[in-house]
């Protein structure tokens, strides 16, 4: 797997957990598939930019914060 | 068009640019297609987060830098 995906997907978790939120809160809020969101988590998907958006908005940090430590 | 990606394309732009580096340089630095580097400056690209690592590695920048003042 691609460590960057991995390091990205402990992001979106870390910070989805802090909000308390659930995978399908998360969901929701982004309007993407849980199963999807499942994915990102582990590290399987390789996001395109417009979803890092999405996935930023929702958890209240800029797309660069969410990619911080990514290299 | 996707203002994102509108954005990040100036990015890319802007940074290739400031290295002195033509379309194909960076095509070559990356190992992607030029005709996809000019796609991705024009903002039509929804880039994936392994080339969004990929570009910012040839620009020197870190993912998290590309990605500033992205909304």
């Amino acid at each position: 797997m691609a460590p960057e995906l991995e390091k990205f997907g402990e992001q979106v978790r870390q910070l989805r957990k802090a909000l308390g939120l659930s995978q399908e809160d998360l969901a929701e809020l982004t309007d993407l598939h849980r199963t999807y969101i499942g994915g990102i988590e582990r590290g399987e998907r390789n996001v395109a930019l417009i979803n890092i958006v999405r996935l930023a908005k929702a958890l209240n940090v800029s797309p660069s914060e969410l990619l911080k430590g990514i290299e």
